[in-house]
């Protein structure tokens, strides 16, 4: 049975996140009844990132199974038409047997965007995060390089949070200013529940200069949750997209680089790093 | 009796435009209404463009006399917790009584943003539009530049413009590409109504190639609005704002440059231009 592969963006805000669930609108939901009508009969689909309520996309990649034959146009424009005005496949294309939209991916990609001003937004207030009081972005990159790595992000990650194991590999954390707006870019090769916006609130800290730097280094160490800062909003934060092998077959934004390894947290804690446990 | 000013960003989505009228929800009619809580007393707005409905604004700029005194703070501040989430002053200052927001601006400024691919936009639905064709863009910068200057742009104005002079002094249209991401940015002393629309509309039939470049110089002359393209939708665009002398005491965006002088289209069609007529 063909699998195919899709890239969607969203508008989160009116979602109650990505995957199904009893009660409420979800986007799995909403591209899965669109899907379905295209190929006249149920679809399921597998995605690279389940996105939190309010959480947007720019690059969410979901594969699923049919054995109906669509081109890949087919499959992209049918969709759209079925979709609400607030998602939309980009592209589309039938890969290998073997691909999985989460399991092939070797690395995810966020962008957390936050109007840095006096004022709250008035115009794309529902994709920028807000902080009135001046941020120092020297020292939140400082506090931000200092995550870089292979490390135990407990202190990052919500109570809730179900993953087995608390050690990711955070490849990126870059603060770009586009005038009043800050992008944090954050790459790693997954993230645990709430951490994108767990680090994003513990940096402000930082900026707000409530706390110097190397505070950051020593909220990690203590692999405890209350230590960090609130949690940032939702409405900032855009998933980017995944980074598979480029032989996978995804168009360019979601080919990792050639040096860029699958990451197995349950192969064992590599030793050169101290803080983790077992 | 003290004159303040405003600059104000708006998400134009869901008003009726800008100006107050009988039916429908407009930006005047909200921002009218926020001030005259915090003033505690009937405020009437002038602003420097009025934008239609649908169209959004990152700098539009009011002028309003009050004879309570507040902080500027106070009025941005206080303004804001009284307006919905789609509109934000975001600078507030009191300046001479002689500064007027629409017969002081010596310049305006739009954005037009446009998503050129086969699929629509799922994210920032609202301030993009859409263009599936690919679109060449050096022949669309190849038009554009052949309207710059001092020109009769009845061609590219709405039959129901009321404006008593069709002539503009068009200073920059420039098309910069941000990824997929086309934005039309364009300056002139003023605009006729639809004009940026209209002039993108135009731009369009010449970047899929429809047209030649010189066709668009070809309208122009006609001064016939029939042979122009179709109006560009309303949520491409954004009024970035006005431009003011340096000495009326904006902050640096919404400052001329020093040689940009106050044109008046009153004072008679200058000779040196043969297209215009009397």
């Amino acid at each position: 049975m063909p699998r195919y592969a899709l890239a969607v963006e969203y508008d989160g805000t009116e979602y109650d996140g990505w995957q199904s669930q009893a009660v409420g609108i979800t986007l799995q939901q909403s591209l899965q009844k669109a899907l379905s009508v295209v190929a006249n009969s149920a679809i399921v689909v597998n995605c690279a990132g389940r996105t939190d309520a309010g959480v947007h996309a720019s690059g969410q990649v979901v594969h699923f199974d049919s054995p109906v034959e669509r081109s890949a146009r087919a499959w992209m424009l049918g969709t759209n038409s079925n979709l609400p005005d607030s998602m939309a496949v980009h592209w589309a294309g039938q890969l290998a047997d073997d691909f999985h939209a989460r399991y092939s991916a070797l690395a995810r990609e966020y962008c957390y965007s936050l109007l840095n001003r006096q004022a709250r937004p008035g115009l794309s207030a529902r994709t920028l995060a807000w902080e009135r009081k001046p941020l120092d972005v020297p020292a939140m990159q400082e506090a931000a390089n200092s995550l870089i790595g292979q490390q135990d992000f407990t202190s990052f990650r919500t109570v809730a949070c179900q993953a087995k194991r608390p050690w990711r590999r955070l490849d990126r954390l870059d603060i770009e200013r586009d005038g009043k707006v800050l992008n944090f870019r954050v790459q790693a090769n997954a993230f645990l529940h709430h951490m994108v916006r767990n680090l994003v609130g513990s940096l402000l800290v930082v900026g707000r200069g409530e706390q110097k730097p190397e505070w950051i280094r020593a909220v990690l160490s203590a692999k405890d949750r209350s230590l960090a800062g609130a949690t940032a909003p939702a409405g900032g934060l855009v998933f980017i997209g995944p980074k598979y092998p480029a032989a996978a077959g995804l168009p360019e934004p979601f080919c990792a680089a050639p040096d860029l390894e699958l990451w197995d947290p349950n192969s064992g804690w590599p030793e050169e790093f101290g803080i983790g446990g077992a």
